[in-house]
């Protein structure tokens, strides 16, 4: 493992894709949708597919150019308070702060039957129509997180009938890094594919990281707004207060967060749940809310504000993400009491939401094994009344740390088929560490093969065309294209040259593992020729149909048994 | 990616697996089991799992010890040829071969009600009754892979009805590599935990690899015979002839392979199914029998020859893996009528090698796609009468040459909960390349991980103990624990090292994501501090039940809403 790097270097969109070129599609109202396409040989047409990386090679002092300001200005919106310049944010990365007089929530447009451009933009992203794209997000089974403070995003949507999303985290801790590095971080989550960033900076100058990440975010960048409460009064959880975490709200908020995760499903009542668990609390938010909870014995602020935090987040169109502070952090804490109350308070809290157009996601789980994974998601669609899900892999196992990218990629694929609409990402340091650039890359890919592999599964229109290209690629021996098609063309072509470096080896009719005679692909070619001379001949398809025909029956026994 | 290394160097056990030991449990007729016992801080109870990594520092010239010798020569066995010594196998590597007279094979001793000293080996290593073994063998639901030839072989078992195993594949190609070299990657292999090995060598000294390979295994090795068939005669698929076959089936079977690959299912029929396939048929022994038939315009001597070939395996105990020469190569092809028609013909196989009392498992797909995974194992025990299924992943998208060892370890480890016994691995250089020492080991851990999720989801008794030890200790804090506990200790511990390298932060209680201020677990141990602290002065406890006796109806809207 490589320690982290701090400039982006060569790794811009024509370096991590080869072959490949961002193209945009061009919609009603001036909306136009950046794609990958992917270039071709062999007479093939381009493919193109979904792309998250957002405009490359800005100068990240600059920010990204605004491309939302004209459609937030023709809303019901008024100036809000400037955010005082630091030492730490140029004058550059400041932007205008607005705020809605009434609700300016995609849910809101969408309940009166309004097409908005995000909708449109969406739309052609997830080729499906626009008015499909209003209706979903109307009645709660979708979310176009948009906060009229991030001009500067490209809207996606995340609801159980489009692509499967993934969420990476990023933020630092107290364990330093730079605001550059975390800036760093989220535009290689983007290019590989990242379609959400969480920031969970917990550390020093948590304003001004967040600042910086948002003017450079094309995607959706939430946040977990108790962290910078809780820096705020100085790390001790039971001195946090409404009043801070109302500010804070507002501060991140104006700011051009898109969502927020919220635990007010952590009721004084859970928390002794939770007594005889083996991994007790593992998520921050949620430890941090039981422990003010137990201490003043009250219900949580997050729990009795919960109709005010509604209020502001629609003057934004903040969404929230309603967090699972109660999730279970080990395989035998999964689907247990303490769990499943949280889940259904989430749901009572999600309709309190919906009241107020407030757009709403919820977090699952967690650790959960197979065979307790579909629980999860039938239990979130009934009693969250269909609102997306979203959820930390689940991982299916404990028992390898270092690998829990992909302990919780199985988790991951599995409940993304069942309707889970967002996967947060594991890196391999789960549990052990801060992800660096490998980790966070690894994350992100390992997240993108469970998300597609959830589409195919589902059924998603646009996932079985690049499936079905690569492996035709594969099977014509067109290397190049097989390399390009790829979620990570740089890595298979260089694994492959390991095996057969030479240029000769990416036109040859033989695969890198078997060699000439034994590739069964070379075989499969020589033997569909001969099928086509034998055809002709003999009328060896008529047998085949005829022998079908028959009904299949072909064990008969040859007469030498 | 580092280049192959030649020696195994310092990667014995103990460095692989540091604070565990590994133990031996004696049980009846002298047989001795192998278990990597962890041994724990804490005052916990040492935590032993299953370990099939062999024994470890023996001289490759000198070959391991034929601990099964005694029990084999108990039987009705005679001397058969020895193999010619070759310069290229030393004398200390050549064995007496034998033959039964008779049946030899474990489904014979299971169906006569005989539990053999192998079916007490894997008794105790799994922890289920000898006789549930033996019957398990009997009704075929079971194999026990253990040729009277391979007397160093520690007994293991593959069924549904026990831990989910998984197969490496190993093996030269056109591409060359040395003797050493495989006996090397084998030994890297076991060391993770492949549970068998097959060695799909095509190249030179095909013979001479396999003789190194089976005298240094404590697993059971697998091969293709048409492989070496092809060889001999030059390569060209159409002169392959039964007696070539036959013959290479013999030498197999003396030197002690414990199962073979053999493609009886594709038929001449089967093959024009395969006319519209995407990527054809991309089976290697597949694509040779298919070439062969249609060639000669018959049915594959590997069919009308069946009966013959049971004789032969009956006579060592090599067990059948009915091959899937026609599964789909990719997304598109998953489930069509080509694969279907062969798996049902390897059902009738499966009945007639039962009527010899050979062992048999059925080999399975490939590509498939989440949603069509589940139909695969259904059909397999309906029409291979519950049979073992050892399955290729399979893997669920096409899109990540590179990465499939991921994407194929969501398919391995759904089909492993859904019943399959056996996994193949595969690793991230599949469809690209020769996999060195650092893509078997990222192979089989992959394949640890869903083989392990998958005896989770099934409710192995003893999957769940390793669970819960790792979480406990990471709850507690015990972070060498965690390590010692972990599939790979070393890549846990040098993660973790990466981010808080100091021996210090090994006792920190906080970890090494969040810093002291936010870790969760932290503030769970002192929740429960205070949770004790109220629950004596409040009686919380007891507010708690009351709550949930009263029907967990939390939802009641605070006054403040």
């Amino acid at each position: 493992m490589s320690a982290p790097a701090t400039t982006l270097g060569s790794d811009t969109f024509e370096h991590a894709f080869p072959g490949s070129r961002k193209v945009h599609v061009e919609g009603p109202r001036g909306v136009r949708v950046p794609m990958r396409e992917i270039v071709l040989s062999g007479g093939e047409p381009p493919l193109r597919v979904y792309d998250p990386s957002g405009l490359q090679g800005v100068d990240v002092r600059a920010g990204l150019p605004a491309l939302r300001q004209a459609w937030v200005l023709e809303r019901d919106v008024h100036r809000a308070g400037t955010r005082g310049a630091t030492e730490l944010i140029p004058s550059s990365l400041e932007r205008q702060a607005y705020r809605g007089r009434g609700p300016v929530t995609q849910l809101h447009f969408a309940r009166r039957g309004e097409v908005t451009p995000e909708m449109e933009f969406v739309a052609l992203r997830e080729g499906l129509p626009a008015d499909f794209v209003r209706s979903e997000v109307a009645r709660g089974r979708a979310i176009i997180p948009a906060n009229i403070n991030h001009p500067e995003l490209e809207p996606m949507i995340i609801g159980r009938n489009f692509h499967v999303k993934i969420n990476a985290n990023i933020g630092n801790s107290a364990v330093t890094s730079t605001i550059e590095e975390e800036v760093e971080k989220l535009r290689w989550a983007t290019l590989w594919g990242a379609d959400t960033v969480m920031d969970l900076s917990t550390g020093r100058n948590i304003h001004e990281t967040r600042q910086w990440i948002i003017r450079n975010s094309a995607v959706p960048i939430g946040t977990v707004p108790i962290y910078q409460a809780l820096e705020k009064v100085g790390g001790v959880a039971e001195d946090l207060t409404w009043e801070v975490y109302r500010d804070t709200l507002i501060e991140q908020a104006e700011q051009g967060v898109d969502y927020f995760t919220v635990h007010a499903g952590v009721l004084l009542e859970y928390v002794p749940l939770t007594a005889r668990r083996v991994t007790g609390i593992v998520s921050r938010g949620g430890s941090i809310i039981a422990k003010w909870c137990l201490a003043h014995h009250q219900q949580s602020f997050l729990y009795t504000r919960f109709r005010e935090i509604c209020e502001i987040m629609r003057a934004y169109d903040v969404s929230f993400s309603l967090g699972d502070g109660l999730r279970p952090g080990s395989i035998a804490d999964a689907n247990d009491e303490a769990q499943f109350a949280e889940l259904r308070t989430q749901g009572e809290l999600t309709k309190i939401a919906w009241e107020y157009d407030v757009q709403v996601m919820n977090e699952g789980p967690g650790h959960v094994p197979m065979h307790l994974i579909k629980e999860n998601m039938d239990k979130q669609l009934e009693w969250c009344a269909e609102a997306p899900f979203y959820t930390l892999g689940p991982l299916t196992t404990d028992i390898a740390p270092g690998y829990d990218h992909i302990t919780s990629a199985i988790g991951a694929a599995m409940i993304g088929w069942y309707g889970t609409a967002m996967l947060c990402y594991v890196t391999p340091k789960e549990h052990l560490g801060l992800p660096n650039r490998d980790d966070v890359k690894a994350g992100v890919i390992t997240y993108k093969i469970a998300a597609h592999a959830a589409d195919l599964a589902k059924g998603h229109p646009r996932a079985r065309q690049w499936d079905d290209a690569i492996s035709k690629a594969r099977f014509e021996f067109r290397w190049e294209d097989q390399f390009n098609l790829a979620l990570d063309p740089v890595t298979a072509r260089a694994f492959h040259d390991e095996t057969l470096p030479a240029d000769g080896a990416k036109v040859a009719h033989f695969c890198s593992m078997c060699g000439p005679k034994f590739c069964s692909m070379k075989l499969t070619h020589e033997l569909r020729d001969e099928a086509r001379r034998q055809e002709m001949e003999q009328g060896m398809a008529g047998k085949a149909a005829e022998f079908r025909a028959a009904g299949g029956e072909l064990y008969v026994a040859p007469a030498s048994r």
